[in-house]
This record gives C-alpha cells, sequence and structure tokens, in this order.
C-alpha cells in the first residue's frame, strides 16, 4: 500500500494535535510526519505515530518532497503558505476561512459532496466547524425533499477558539465559584457561566463572520444557492463540541419518523432520540467521538413543511480534524492527491 | 394611600425571596406581609421590609383578610391553595402553570395586555418566565405590523429550576475542574459546562412543555392565535438570566432601524445593540436588573419580511416576581383588586 509524506502546519494547536492523534486512530498511510508551527513552537518534542518528533518553524521551504499538508494555523498563516506548499506540490487541506470561498477551491465534506476534490488545483478547504455538522445532517434529507429553507441557532464550545480559550474558561469559572472578579482576555467578556452572541468579527450586516460563514459555506457544500439560510451563533460555556437547534422548510412535508429512517442509513450520523428517558445529544458526551449526533427530531410547529432537529458533534473532530482526514482519505482512494491536470 | 394585606406563597424559594426584594425596592404599599412556605421551612426566620417576619405554614386558614397573594410555590400546591385563597377575598396572581391557559383566567404581562386584568374572578396567571421576555420584545413589534411567525432558541439558566439548581451547577463546575466525576440529581444530566435540550417534561408531539408553553402562552398575551411558533427550550450552564435567539417573519418587512426605533421607545426595554464594541446583552449582566435587553437586531436573511434578534432578561425578575408584582400595581392603579363583579 502507497504511504504519504505528511506536514502538519500547526502541530501545537488544539486542531493540530487532534491532526496526529486522527492519523494514529485511523491507521493513515503515512511514511513521514513533519510537525510545522511557528517560530515559538521550534525545538518542542511531541508523540505522533510512536515516535518524539520535533516541531520545525514553517517556511517556504517546508514543503519539499510533502505529499499531504492539513493545514490549521489561522488564515493568515494559510494565505501565505498554503499557495507555496501546493506550488511544491503538496496537496493542501486548509482548515482555515482563507481559500473556502473562492470559485476554484473545493470546500468539502467527504459525506456530502466528495467529487468535489476532483477539480482541486493544489489546496482544498476545510468547511467551518459549525458549517460541516450542519451539511452532515441535512443533506440526506435534501436529497429526499428539497431544502427550502434554514434557520440555525448555534451553542459553541470554546475549543473552537483554540487552548488559551479552554484556559480562560477554567480559571474564569473558578474565580467565579470563589467570588472574585474575572477579566476577559480570550473573548470581550467573561465566558464562564455567561453566553456571547459573538463569534468571528461583526459585518455591516448585523451578522457575524461565523453566521456568514454557515449561510455561504453551505450553499457551496450542498451545491444549493438558493435555500434561504438565517443563523445565531453563539458562545456557550462548554469545553468541546458545538451544539445546534435548527429549524428545516422542505419543499413537501417531512415526518420525524421518515427524517429519522434517512438519517440512520447515512453516513457519520449516529441518532439519539428518547426524550422519554432523556436520551438526546449533549456536547459533554460527545467530545472525543467521530459522529454527528442528531435528536429531539420533530415537526416544525410553526411550518406544515418544517422539521426540527438538535445537532451536535465534536468540533475539533468532525469539525476540524477528522474532517480534513477523511478528505485525505477520499483522496487516496480515488488516486486524487496530485491534481488531475498535474497527474496527467 | 391605600396599603394591601400581602402573603407570599413559596416564600423561601427563588422567586419568594425575590417577591419580597421587589416589594421593598418598588415600595409596594404592603400594610402587612405573610411568608408562607410548606411545612418544612415553619419558623423560618426571613427579613422583609425591615422586619424579621417568621415563615408560616401554607394552610386553608391562612389567606383570611389577605388581599393580594403572590404564589409561587409549583403547580400543585397552586391548583390546591389559589382557589381556596381567592375564596377568601383575596387576589392571587399566580406564578405557576396551573392556570395559564384557562380560559376565564388572564394570563399577564402588563407591558403587552394590562387589560385582560378586568376580567379576573380572584386568580390571575403570571407567564412562563422565557414566554415574558419575549412578548416584551415583540409585542410593540406586532402592534406596527402583525407577526406571522416566530422561531425561537432559548438559553435558559438553571435559576429557572430554583435554589437546588444553583446548587448543582456550583458543585458540578467545581467537580469538573477538580477532575472528578460529576453526579447529577436535579437535572437528568451533567449541567456543567454542557447544554441541555429539555427544560420541564416532554410531550407526544416532540416537544417540551416549557417549549409548548412559549407556543401557547404567546398567543393567549399576545391575542394573536394566528401566529406560528415553533421554540427549542435549552438549559446552559448560567446562573441566572434567559437569552433567546428570535427569527421573527413580519407581514411586512420590518428594517432593523424601524424595529430599534419602536422598541427604544416601548415600556420594560433596554436596547444594547453595538456590535462594533461588542456590546450586546449578556445574561451575567442581566442578572438583578429589571430590564428586557434587546441587541442584535438585523435582517433575517432567510425571508425578505424577517427580522433576527437576541433577547435577554433576568428570568427571576422581569420573567418572574417582578412581572407579578407589576400585575398586582396595575391591580391597585385601575382599582381592581378585587373582582369587578363582586366589586360591584
Amino acid at each position: 500500500m502507497k504511504e504519504y509524506r505528511v506536514a502538519i502546519v500547526g502541530a501545537t494547536g488544539l486542531v493540530g494535535q487532534e491532526f496526529i492523534k486522527t492519523l494514529e486512530q485511523r491507521e493513515f498511510p503515512v511514511s513521514s510526519l513533519t510537525l510545522l508551527a511557528s517560530e515559538r513552537s521550534v525545538g518542542k518534542k511531541m508523540m505522533a505515530m510512536g515516535h518524539e518528533l520535533e516541531v520545525k518553524e514553517t517556511t517556504t521551504d517546508s514543503f519539499h518532497g510533502i505529499d499531504i499538508a492539513l493545514f490549521s494555523a489561522g488564515a493568515e498563516h494559510s494565505r501565505h503558505f498554503s499557495p507555496v506548499a501546493a506550488k511544491s506540490g503538496a496537496a493542501v487541506i486548509d482548515n482555515s476561512a482563507a481559500f473556502r470561498m473562492m470559485p476554484e477551491v473545493p470546500l468539502v465534506v467527504p459525506e456530502v459532496n466528495p467529487d468535489d476534490i476532483a477539480a482541486h488545483k493544489g489546496i482544498i478547504a476545510n468547511p467551518n466547524c459549525s458549517t460541516i455538522q450542519m451539511v452532515v445532517a441535512l443533506n440526506p434529507l435534501h436529497k429526499a425533499n428539497p431544502i427550502k429553507r434554514i434557520i440555525v441557532d448555534t451553542y459553541q464550545s470554546v475549543s473552537g477558539t483554540g487552548s488559551a480559550a479552554l484556559d480562560e474558561l477554567s480559571v474564569q469559572a473558578k474565580q467565579v465559584l470563589n467570588g472574585q472578579n474575572t477579566i476577559p482576555h480570550v473573548y470581550p467578556h467573561q465566558i464562564a457561566f455567561n453566553v456571547l452572541p459573538e463569534i468571528d468579527v461583526f459585518w455591516d450586516n448585523g451578522y457575524t463572520r461565523e453566521e456568514w460563514k454557515m449561510v455561504e459555506e453551505t450553499r457551496k457544500i450542498m451545491h444549493a444557492d438558493d435555500i434561504a439560510i438565517s443563523a445565531t451563533c453563539v458562545r456557550v460555556p462548554v469545553f468541546n463540541s458545538h451544539s445546534e437547534a435548527i429549524h428545516v422548510e422542505f419543499t413537501r412535508p417531512m415526518s420525524p419518523d421518515d427524517a429519522e429512517r434517512i438519517l440512520a442509513e447515512s453516513p457519520g450520523i449516529k441518532i439519539i432520540d428518547d426524550p422519554a428517558i432523556s436520551l438526546y445529544p449533549q456536547p459533554w458526551a460527545a467530545a472525543g467521538s467521530d459522529d454527528v449526533f442528531i435528536g429531539r427530531l420533530r415537526r416544525d410547529a410553526s411550518h406544515p413543511n418544517g422539521l426540527v432537529m438538535w445537532v451536535v458533534a465534536d468540533n475539533l473532530r468532525k469539525g476540524a480534524a477528522l474532517n480534513a482526514v477523511q478528505i485525505a482519505e477520499e483522496m487516496i482512494k480515488r488516486d486524487w492527491v496530485r491534481p488531475r491536470e498535474v497527474a496527467k
């Protein structure tokens, strides 16, 4: 079996660490692994695939001989180094927002639009975490009964912000429990025992970039420019896993039973839906799992063609590292690691 | 000025204590205050209106000579004692769900439907906390441009469950921070660093009673049986104040500017809406305030006549005690303390 020279850019971050764990758990065919990060992490030792590896600085020379580069080091870093890596011949799977909406860059959730990978020119974008879990849940239903409108409100964990946010939540929670004042650093306000309707920057239309990602990325991934979408994205004091209340309008009525039947047969999904015994997806329980968990399936009482659901997934795994590795697996399976025009 | 003999039923609970605070802060015309609770609180001393009062047991004889009885001791207690109190001549303002949907019982938010109090026959119902803050925010807009549909997802604090839930959140948060396991008592699952899409009991239609209250109570209070409403009610690890993401469809387009202008002139509302500097309502900041805080006003990107907003209020104050006391104030102002047919 062919093996690949893999580089992880942003290896010391939360998603970077999750990349390593995911490659290990899925026994990804790695012949060599290069861990890259910014200057301040250089020399740090990390265990990966049974070896102790030293973190190196990301430079324009880092990508010689790399087959697959998994990027999660922020949009600025991606804009700078991803094209360099792609030019060096690496297939870049980029977890930042830098390239997602560029028409020539495939934006891929393997359960939804794996064929889009074919057209890549060296860079494939990994979607935003809150979008990934939503499209995994909605696409199978959309295929059966086209979706006309989505209203989604999110309950997003702090791990999406990075490890400093995990610390901030812990520190502030302790301070509040000890009757001390908190001083926000990572977020503009206290996050412990509070909720903040602000994720990413605000745009002039009153939406945050995070909310707008859910609109635009969903349409691009599902190839459905006509779906009307509105989102409110909210940070909650949860360490890991995002939850979403999703209200969907279909072209025709969609019974909860039909939806459950369709979803149960769809990849990457686990139904947890027995309200009588308080069984439904929870972020605490979903952390560390690969699946997108769906529950609270019911008719939308406000629309004859409506359905409401509650969708939870680990934002570091399916929302980031796992989805990226699945893209790489799909590329290998279909022999699409090298751009097809190059391969010819 | 006339003064009233007031009884508080459930005086030792979170809402009971908030009743006392609210009566004090608003200088409610109290000639005598009787604190009632269940047997196990009998003899407990509480400071109220500058006096130390002893808690007495609620019995069928408790209401002789009482003018106004504020109830917050659970639906069962209300079903048992509210009719007795009303028969004794007290005006009962009941915070439980026991009587809310009875056609002969007014369900009142003073900013919205104060005139409904006139028809009372001794019992006036105080609405559910999550409904109160929503109708305060929506009714002024509905008057200007009739609402056709509401989709609301909530972020509800644990104080709505009672003081044991406050303790459970504190205890579990400490346990998690210390790396210990948690054991849920009040909620079916861990609430610390988690969110639970379950408030009140589940119904056969897949909704919780809390979600269905938001449908039925909103229609009754706003006299708008035709509004289509769908809700997902979620418990979040916040001590106090409920937050709501509300997506509204009007008959005609409603610009965020028009909405803000209407709301700024409406009673009980405070606009906090300057996203550029991260200003929006937050539950942590709203706790202890009387207002319903509204922010993140923006067009609903999924509907031409849609508007999205973020609404936060202290669920113990405007969501419970304050609203009840405001009902009592309205009754006094209009001379409606005694049922009008009795008064004739």
